[in-house]
């Protein structure tokens, strides 16, 4: 298993549809998306803010039912999710090793742009309801590399941070593509 | 339990005053008394020179010993510590991995502020013998980001960083606060 | 154990010259060597191309019988190794935990240098066949901080970056030397 990485404004998703065109063998895997429907199978909770207020245990339960899911695909696969989400109440890590383990990972790709380049695309974002500044996405950019290396040194997998720069997509596209087998 | 981390000159000693302060139903436990005081408990060591001359078999015992001391702990507690002392042979992380499984981490928070900062506040500490530059100060603060994540990646624990700029405490005490359930 | 790491350019092995006279009752082990000479014992497998296309199954067991070794070594030893190689798959971690965890670590030493000193060193030397460039050197310089910090929150060990400055070899020489007991 692929999984890419990436914080809001980096452009994930333009690379990713990229990427399915490119390489349709491989199943683009949302992890957000797995988390909410195993909530709904599991505790018939179906939106993200009952998501986020579910007790621990059951959170604990699905990320452990969402890495049975995760490990029982067949095929290529690349895991859409986040090096570490920012939050009022601080940085969630996107892969706890407690979910890593789990999952076999071949290599790990943290997407990532300048930040002057992440600041305008947050601030063209209209459905981006909190407001950001420079010096806030420069800690979430260190903070990332830094849970990326420990990631990377708890998996044994490697891992590489690939550029999107402005006009830039199809390199950004062709450099993801370029690692996957 | 939350974990409070911050190095010389940040301020931890202010901020937990506040804090103190405002959310009397929080225990403060700093975490390099409770090790001394276990060390006296189990070896009749009393100072904090002896301490750390003692063999790695007594002080791996005495982490395990305040672990458990740490885990009976009922009600609300913050642990003080540091997130890496800085000493002339290294880093020494303050939570590995070995303690922090011990640990039911609700929240990690590192206290910091601008390296200019740090550096002038820790040339006024009249207590300080250790001569520091700025270079350095921006060695420990990176090193100390990296083992936040890796904290944060282990425990599955969210980790913030709350700057104290200088005549600011308030709005620290604050942000810390309101991190507390 | 004591672990010496570095990126090409950071001028390892001048340091490591200047300790081996210094200090001739350490013995010291080059890792890649080490995997070198175990992949030819198991597999007869005896140049580095054929070891990194070997299957996933044998990289593992030529590891743990490298970690076998590296434990059964009486005496003192430094492991000459890399916090993390960077290659154009991503950057591989050099202590995974996988590996770390069989090993007996007293203290991680980093060797570093600035970025420009890095840069000018890899231009001079005549056996590198890949271009580099600043950016890229100083982000593997700040992923091997935050490798750094990872591999010693989980093996409880001390880490410590020396600089190795242009015209100063001696000094961090003599920096490496205090480090050794």
């Amino acid at each position: 298993m692929i999984i890419l990485l990436g914080a809001p404004g980096v452009g994930k998703s333009s690379v990713l549809a990229g990427i399915k065109e490119k390489r349709p063998e491989y199943s683009i895997v949302n992890y957000g998306d797995l988390m909410l429907e195993t909530f709904k199978q599991e505790y018939n909770i179906s939106d993200r803010d009952q998501m986020r207020k579910s007790s621990i245990e059951q959170q604990k339960n699905v990320q452990k039912q969402v890495a049975i899911k995760l490990s029982a695909m067949s095929g290529k696969v690349i895991l859409d999710t986040h090096c570490s989400v920012q939050t009022p109440k601080g940085y969630l890590p996107g892969l706890p090793f407690e979910l890593l383990k789990n999952l076999n990972v071949e290599r790990l790709i943290l997407l990532s742009a300048d930040i002057d380049e992440i600041y305008n695309r947050r601030k063209k974002d209209p459905t981006r309801t909190r407001e950001t500044n420079k010096e806030e996405i420069q800690e979430h950019d260190q903070m990332n590399k830094a849970y990326l290396a420990a990631y990377s040194a708890f998996a044994a997998a490697p891992a590489i941070i690939v550029m999107n720069h402005d006009n830039r997509l199809a390199d950004a596209v062709e450099k993801v593509n370029a690692l996957l087998d």
